[in-house]
């Protein structure tokens, strides 16, 4: 294991080859969760949310849970009744198998939307997963949750809180169809921090409104999203108030790792060649300097010039103006390539040279800022480019 | 000229190759209007509208236009204060050598945004251009304002009134950064009836909204959209209400100019393979199957499926149930590709086959109809797929 991910005490981890889709490939995790865990957890508001998405909820609120089943290959999503049934039964398995009642596991399917989950070809990789569950089993589960993912997304931190020390450790799968509505496809976080559950949600709202909610790789919100945040208290550390020191130590780890995973979902989004941060400022209200931040986010001309590494000032500006301000008086906006200024007064800066917005956007990670001059709102949203590779990927994905 | 493409008495349409952009084509357009005509004209409701676009608005609202001016290759937006100057001189210098006002000369532009224009260019194309006026000149026209369409877009109607004929050509340009919020880049619409200006605009407004103001590639509403439909009055057919056969008449054929001008943007769609027609039935009201239809129209996932003939449902089942309707019951949701029934009660019709649904993506035009069980609003929406060839046009634009 990593020196860099470190284990959650009360959290074990299992890996399996079920053969849902991929052959040859772990597709399938369990994490055991130690008795008297906390578990919060978002999940997508897409309408057509997926069968375990449904049945995950369902369980969560019976009570705390211990297991927490995860498959790739299959979304299990707009599968009707047969896969509310199937979500169900992977879990009555499992609970068969590890002595927990069916409601104390939570599934969470990613993969191709609206095929049958195999449950059978799941419940016999069952036993062989239980008997692998450790500790450390976090990097080899961080593989098998992937699906068009290149690499495996996997964040830890560690904070002192009065002479002892908290963990987090949290993974996460996404490249494409990212664009949570609360959540990116799939997360799971573990602290050793004891926190009741209210707190423990509060702590994972605010750790993925400014990281998970905020990213974009094609604007298509997934039917799967969900994430997952579990307390085990075997640190001793017992967090029971936001505005304390240890609830701000945990709460601001909690941040790192969502954030430090959400970038790494942009990052190694679908064909990206960029990491692009776009950060709206002076808007009247967050809702409209979302509203700006998502319109250029979202923009395939602005994706495609951003791949291009072309400074096409003018795609941004297009963006800004069609994202549907009331009353916006142009002369008041300006737009930046890091600290270069390419718009001002409603039209290029006149000391704007190409050359600098081609060096700025020649690197990897750039950031467009827009300022409004229309009040002191911001927001920032992370995204990527649109490139060749975006289409084979997603022309090819079931083929 | 086309036996298609009927000429309208009272405009002429001049070209020149002023060298604006391109080298050894045309980007320059005259057309000359008759003395008596009337116009129309929609724009762009994008904050940051280009020069022309202001400036032709102000030109318009000062009396009946006698010539239109248009070049391709720079859009003449981004500009700032410059850029209005250039508009306006642009205008001058032609109203100059027609011994007409400036403000009878409307201005429009369309090509790369935040490049000065090259007025002095223009200028010395001027005279020429006004030497070859002529009333066959569409087709010349049409090829004259692309940029990176790959086909000239011109479409005619003729139509009996009361034993007179009238007619309508139209003319339009527009590839990428479709989206338009109610008009495509360009689109210019001339009739022989005699319609005063009130009645005119009313008439195009209605084409313009299940046409124009019903397609997208790509989202991106543009800085310089402007349709412009003039009446010269020369058939002597008066057309002086909506609700007379002649009105009746000249909304159908003008509605149905528009639309099959509009038709042939997205066939032209920047890399499209398919021209798709998104239809969203049953909805509670207009807005929320326009939503819908937009949401599946933009989504990147089923646009690269499409352009994959890949009947990947689940992409469309997702930008449905992320499309923000309130309380949606997804078991009322049907959705079908041409006839075939590929979604019901939440999930895959039993009676689906991947079979029936490639023949249908297997051809070049099919249709995506969402039949939302809660209603009886519709909307139609035109949509093109997603290539390689859309990211390449739009890497390689400045290039």
């Amino acid at each position: 294991m990593s020196t860099d991910v470190l284990t959650i005490a009360g959290v074990s981890l299992g890996c399996a080859q079920a053969g849902v889709r991929y052959r040859g490939r772990d597709d399938l995790v369990a994490l055991a969760l130690a008795p008297g865990s906390t578990c919060a957890a978002v999940f997508t508001r897409n309408a057509f949310c997926a069968a375990p998405v449904v049945v995950a909820r369902e369980h969560l609120a019976a009570g705390a849970p211990r297991y927490l089943l995860v498959n790739s290959g299959n979304a299990n999503a707009g599968t009707g009744q047969p896969g509310l049934a199937a979500a169900r039964e992977t879990c009555a398995r499992l609970s068969d198998l590890a002595g927990c009642r069916g409601e104390e596991v939570l599934p969470f399917s990613t993969g191709v939307i609206g095929e049958p989950l195999p449950v059978e070809r799941i419940a016999s990789a069952l036993p062989g997963l239980l008997a692998g569950l450790a500790e450390d089993g976090w990097p080899r589960a961080a593989c098998a949750i992937m699906t068009t993912d290149t690499v495996p997304k996997l964040v830890s931190r560690e904070v002192t809180v009065g002479g002892s020390k908290i963990r987090v450790t949290g993974m996460a799968k996404g490249a494409g169809m990212i664009c949570p509505d609360m959540a990116t496809m799939l997360a799971f976080l573990a602290t050793d921090a004891a926190v009741p559950a209210p707190l423990l949600q509060q702590c994972l709202i605010a750790a993925v409104e400014p990281s998970f909610n905020a990213i974009t790789v094609d604007g298509d919100t997934s039917t799967n999203d969900a994430c997952v945040l579990v307390a085990t208290g075997r640190s001793g550390v017992v967090v029971d108030r936001a505005d304390s020191a240890a609830g701000a130590a945990l709460y601001g780890a909690v941040q790192e790792v969502c954030l430090d995973l959400a970038r790494a979902i942009i990052r190694d989004g679908e064909g990206a060649t960029k990491l692009v941060e776009i950060r709206v400022e002076e808007a009247h209200d967050r809702g409209e300097a979302r509203a700006v931040a998502y319109t250029i986010a979202h923009s395939p001309l602005v994706k495609t010039a951003l791949f291009a590494s072309d400074p096409n000032w003018g795609r941004i500006l297009a963006a800004v103006g069609r994202a549907g301000l009331r009353d916006l008086d142009i002369a008041g906006v300006r737009i930046w390539l890091d600290d270069v200024r390419i718009v001002r007064d409603g039209g290029r800066d006149p000391a704007y040279t190409e050359e600098a917005g081609r060096r700025v956007l020649a690197g990897r990670e750039p950031t467009i800022r827009v300022a409004l001059g229309r009040g002191d709102a911001e927001a920032r949203v992370l995204t990527c480019d649109l490139s060749f590779d975006y289409v084979k990927i997603n022309a090819e994905y079931r083929t």
